[in-house]
């Protein structure tokens, strides 16, 4: 029996994923269609992006599985109409890698002082050396696969890390902590703070005026998780005031950041164009058709969505 | 009995040196005298910096080993009044660390593009996400203790890594070259290029007009090896070229660098002032109480100086 697969997303990522969706899809050897434009109650799965024109899951009558193209499923997982199983993107070889990559980067790129070297107008020989990494504290909010997965990176390059989740966890080589007196503890030993939480009522303005005034004088905070963990107003005057010394954000409350937001003319924040985890076509289209494999194989689904904690 | 042990290197560095040596000395359980001025027929060892007043040792008649302060001998190791056993530093805690830091971090910074964010006047949102590390190949030329260890590092973080060195050698998850054929093969598929190769007649000017046309166009060049592995003047035409699209060099030919040096001015080079590897005092302590403890227990030195080598 043939299987109809919806691609529901922006027009430009068809022209991106089509090929690496067919190839992925050939190589699980199931009979398929794939398209843009398919009868509602033909349609078995839906690989989906949350801004697709696809709001109103109602008619699709025989639907298996809506399989997210994205990380983040906070716009889509109060639909109430979406009440098939929903799994995010979970891409290990291109969003989790690429996650990894930037917030080591920006954590080296704080801890060793780059900015210094690569502004330096006066051409200034400051031979001053950073401690090395076993001296600098790094705090990670947020223990999901890209938290434990950017814990683990950091630990093997020699920074003690200590990791915040709301439950309790264990991870080879870092403290977890939890909790509320958790939070406090992490915040107040972590001269790099990484923020990687999901974005629930409960993380909105985690990083809020008390919190921020919890972190080491001249703290680095990193965020590449969801913009709306941080109080913008709270920040800036944290920075103002220097208990922050930088930030580096790669998410916003509204994206693209407006032209006119503050973060942008602030010498002590670099904004970064939500491209920290980016989902690579190929490595994301393996990932769908892994899942529509054991939708037909009546296995469980990978990465489902928990409707009650919102992530 | 008593052993002596001098300190002769600049009068800056006993201030930072001092309390770890005696701390480290008093850890291996010896009877010592530390200081900066004895009679030179007293002296059992010598911690020194190439850049001292000592530069004869002819008249430390009883002396054991020259311990050295820095990873770099070559200003030392042609003195023909060295005649005893000569040790650089090797500072696995301290400078192997920092150096790992530091390459990581400027590998991770061209990788990403960082500085298009760092140094953004124009607010410019350009969601371009780069590839992934496995898609990055980097090429190390030195496969010394620190281009090993750099090696390690980014072949941890997914980089596909070939090394070069003299002589063969095996690393594990890396590909090893050596001869001549095999530099070429290297530049050839090196994106990012890191030159960690000691400084030898035989390595000046390993990146000239002929080996630089060799890489990739568009290739980044990370120098915190020596300064004189690079023709300063072929660089700067690559650079002009666009053939090398940016050099991070730690290293010069003349330190400081001077500051009419083009180097400085150059947009698409990054200075940073001899910092890559910094010997940490504590963890350098303890390597030379450690080379110390095995001369008196008749124990083989640690990272002796081949002097026929040079390094």
């Amino acid at each position: 029996m043939t299987i109809n697969v919806l691609f529901a997303a922006h027009a430009n990522r068809w022209a991106q994923y089509e090929t690496p969706l067919r190839t992925a899809l050939d190589a699980i050897g199931i009979d398929y269609t794939l398209g843009t434009d398919m009868a509602p109650e033909t349609v078995d799965y839906i690989v989906y992006a949350p801004n697709s024109d696809v709001q109103d899951f109602t008619p699709y009558t025989r639907l298996k599985a809506v399989l997210n193209l994205w990380a983040g499923v906070e716009d889509a997982v109060g639909n109430p109409t979406l009440t098939v199983p929903f799994a995010r993107m979970v891409d290990d070889e291109g969003l989790t890698q690429g996650m990894v990559e930037w917030v080591t980067g920006h954590t080296l790129r704080h801890h060793l002082g780059m900015d210094a070297h690569i502004v330096n107008p006066d051409h200034t020989w400051n031979a001053k050396a950073p401690p090395v990494s076993a001296d600098r504290p790094v705090g990670i909010l947020g223990l999901g696969e890209l938290g434990t997965a950017c814990g683990q990176a950091l630990t093997g390059l020699g920074f003690p890390v200590t990791g915040w989740a709301r439950s309790e966890k264990t991870i080879e080589g870092m403290t977890c902590l939890s909790g509320k007196d958790g939070l406090h503890d992490v915040l107040r030993q972590s001269q790099i703070l990484i923020l990687l939480l999901p974005r629930t009522p409960e993380t909105e303005n985690t990083l809020n005026r008390e919190s921020l005034a919890l972190l080491p004088e001249g703290a680095f905070i990193i965020n590449p998780g969801r913009g709306p963990l941080i109080d913008d107003d709270a920040l800036l005057e944290a920075l103002d005031s220097g208990q922050v010394a930088h930030a580096t954000l790669d998410v916003f409350r509204v994206e693209p950041l407006p032209k006119d937001h503050p973060f942008w003319a602030h010498p002590n924040v670099t904004v970064t164009p939500h491209i920290a985890s980016e989902t690579r076509p190929p490595s994301a289209a393996r990932a769908i058709a892994e899942n529509i494999r054991r939708g037909e194989a009546g296995e469980p689904f990978l990465y489902l969505v928990d409707r009650d904690a919102g992530y």
